[in-house]
């Protein structure tokens, strides 16, 4: 039977508290499947790594992990002892752009035994994929200051997009609405502001729409947009946006199915030449680090979109499954996040034995 | 007794249907409270001029409008016969920045009659003003592009921000905390990702807080900030956020309030040399546009913010004290999109009356 190698990365805050929780649900998935995981645990991408090297990650990086079927990771990002864009630039971003990890793919799901804040929106109600592109446009570290310090200080920072960036991000996620039973693809855009990125956004997404007669393509503005998802998240399927906007939707999103909590997230290399990047999308979360109560489910639920992407299908889903069961029928292990007084470790454990 | 002379643009779309009941209110608060105004109304700012002159403003558009005490806007954009780009640039994007109206100031507030998307929000819940930068930022119009039509395509724009139009909107924004009973203040950021602007947002932001001993004052990253005024719109007192976060926030703010129909703004000069503009959020939805039911609330909450700017905060106060009293208290002439089948006339009439 298969044996998979995976990276293990838990970072930083409740990224180690949740990552435990993830390989319990993992290894169930092994058992019950019949395949082998080999997972080896790093401690780089962390404050207390900085604290020690100075840097995020050791100067081989890319030869270390280049090797593994996936990258398990938890959270980074620990303010108090290294500022969030050092530790953020130093190690998950760039994961994404050294692996070229270029479809950052965040499921929305209103899942049962979950509450949504919206009055109107129940189970299977929303339902849609956020397809973030994930190595260029806003996230750029192009710029500067001039004139520092002076009444005239000026602070500049690039936005880049390229052909070969936005077609491929796009072409992705028109692959995915056309192979999803609803076929709809919205596109963010901000065109009418944003005068020069934007308008090619939306070039690059009607040149491509012209080439999927079968989705159903239109676009809204990022503005526009965030309201329709409190509005009616109900008519998204598959919605495609820059770096930056993809980011913001993909918190929003999640808040609008219940918490973010659950939220889960795979930093995709559609081509395979790199490992793919599965993490939770909440991030390590210091003010409620170290008490035991985050939710671990936005980190198992990674574990099974990473199952997927390694070829298991049965076995993710049945992570997905036993997710759903235990959150709809266990209140009593739900976290705070969801209303209960449950632990990380009661979850976790309970979505374990339930696989 | 005091005459305003003031300036109308109906602009495209809704905005010619909903500027009527705008003026019909105004001049309800002028009868009641002994003020006079003179109106005067230009077609410019709209997809039929710029059919007929290939331009959305006249040449000498900043003396025709510079001596009016303010301006009144409806909504332009037409993107059938206009890109949006070059209309909004060429109109409602060369007020804010020729008449130097650096504050868009936009209040969320979830008034009685009104019901939230939110599950467990009710009137009073939600009530808080989002400040927004308005004339520099992510909305410039520097950049390119090179190597078109061939796969090294690349587009580059800039975003652009200084120490001058960051220190005083964020300025704006701690005094009118310090001037709220609750004196807590928000700063939208990006800092984890955005790697130059958005420190220097924070930096700038920090350095003000300082000097507000009395406002207590955080941040929050933009995507998690959308998720939260989803989960906790009840935290937020005023919130201060650059361009293109000003943009989103105020517009996600407005739909947990139950509708981006009824939203004010005010593009403001604090120092005076110019005209302050007053417009709706929304925009000039040709998607509604032409059947009578645009909700005019924005329009005529945004004319109560312009009588509070020209020093009439009596007469503003009322204006707004009867948008509540109308939605709350005469359901069947609230228009469809708070649920209702009255029509744009019935509904700014009802208001006017009550006036
Ligand atoms: C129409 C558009 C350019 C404008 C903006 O983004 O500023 C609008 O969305 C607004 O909020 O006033
Ligand atoms: C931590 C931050 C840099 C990151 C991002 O903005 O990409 C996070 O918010 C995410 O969504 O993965």
């Amino acid at each position: 039977s298969h044996r998979y190698r995976i990276a293990v990365i838990p970072g930083d805050g409740i990224g180690r508290e949740v990552m435990p929780e993830g390989l319990r649900c993992l290894r169930a998935a092994a058992r019950a499947h019949g395949f082998g995981l080999d997972v080896t645990e790093f401690d780089f991408a962390s404050a207390d790594y900085w604290v020690r090297h100075g840097e995020m990650l050791p100067p081989d990086w890319r030869e270390v992990l280049g090797g593994f079927d996936a990258i398990f990771f938890g959270a980074v990002g620990w303010p108090d002892v290294v500022p969030d864009h050092v530790s953020l630039w130093g190690s998950l971003l760039r994961f994404r752009r050294g692996f070229d990890q270029y479809v950052n793919l965040r499921p929305v799901r209103l899942l049962r035994g979950v509450r949504s804040p919206l009055r109107d929106h129940g189970p299977g109600d929303i339902d849609f994929v956020v397809v973030r592109e994930n190595t260029e446009g806003e996230y750029s570290s192009i710029g500067g200051r001039i004139f520092e310090g002076t009444d005239r200080e000026t602070v500049v920072q690039e936005t880049v997009m390229t052909r070969t960036g936005v077609d491929r991000v796009l072409r992705y996620a028109f692959d995915l609405a056309a192979a999803r039973p609803r076929k709809h693809l919205t596109w963010a855009t901000k065109s009418n502001g944003i005068s020069i990125t934007m308008p090619y956004w939306d070039e690059r997404a009607t040149a491509m729409a012209g080439r999927y007669p079968d989705v159903t393509a239109d676009s809204d503005h990022i503005d526009i947009l965030t309201a329709k998802f409190v509005l009616r998240p109900q008519d998204y399927d598959v919605v495609v946006a820059s770096n930056l906007f993809g980011d913001i939707l993909s918190d929003l999103g999640p808040a609008c199915a219940g918490t973010i909590g659950i939220a889960p997230s795979a930093n995709i290399n559609p081509d395979r030449t790199w490992p793919s990047l599965f993490e939770p999308v909440h991030g390590s979360a210091p003010d409620i680090a170290g008490r035991g109560i985050a939710n671990p489910v936005g980190q198992i639920w990674s574990g099974a979109m990473m199952l997927d992407h390694l070829g298991e299908p049965d076995a993710a889903a049945q992570v997905v499954a036993a997710i759903e069961t235990v959150l709809d029928e266990r209140p009593e292990v739900r976290t705070p996040d969801l209303g209960g007084s449950g632990t990380t470790e009661k979850l976790g454990a309970a979505i374990a034995d339930e696989i």
